[in-house]
């Protein structure tokens, strides 16, 4: 079974790149977007938030939704994240424009945190 | 001096697409290469290396090599990350074609931390 093992420890890890375009669904299995990109605290390395690229048609009108990391569990079945929150809670959640940068200070990461019902451990 | 604090928390999170294909220097301000990505542990979302890309002429023939994510510190500066390594520690770390994708196992993230000197913390 070292196959297996070899296995199980390569999947610790995923490479940045291959996160970014991941879809994202629900717990429904229905799609709700794809992983435009993470925010990592430069000193200690840690990922704080996956920003999913969410709404609009076609890609056109969607905006970008900060949602902390521990939310997101893969699943290899789908080939993507999956996400155990409905539309209306997302839809609800911080979020802002293709062309906006918000300011990813701590009280924002207290927002985005806080409003998927977790705390902020940084 | 609010806009400090503002402007020193925005810089505490770096986006996962702004570390890929950044310019890595030495201390001594050669351009050793750039990141093309970096490795985090899915559960955790630690970053556990970052993986530059190096050697060869005008890219070709270079290969990838995975350095501890706190060996890297960014240079506002230069615009990039640097570390404080000499290219003969580098050529002689672990690293891999660009073809090539090693087993991310706990051994091999061992045998990156130990050879820059760094005790592995996962």
């Amino acid at each position: 079974m070292a196959h297996d093992i070899a296995t199980d420890e390569t999947t610790r890890l995923i490479a940045s790149d291959k996160v970014e375009g991941t879809a994202v669904y629900n717990a429904m299995g229905e799609r709700l977007g794809s992983v435009y990109n993470f925010m990592v605290n430069k000193r200690s390395g840690e990922v704080e938030y996956a920003v999913l690229q969410f709404g609009g048609i076609l890609g056109f009108g969607s905006d970008y939704y900060p949602l902390p990391w521990n939310a997101l569990n893969y699943d290899s079945g789908q080939g993507g994240y999956v996400v155990d929150l409905d539309r209306a809670t997302l839809e609800s959640g911080p979020h802002y424009g293709t062309e906006d940068e918000p300011v990813h200070d701590l009280e924002y990461g207290r927002q985005v945190y806080s409003h998927y019902g977790l705390s902020y451990p940084y």
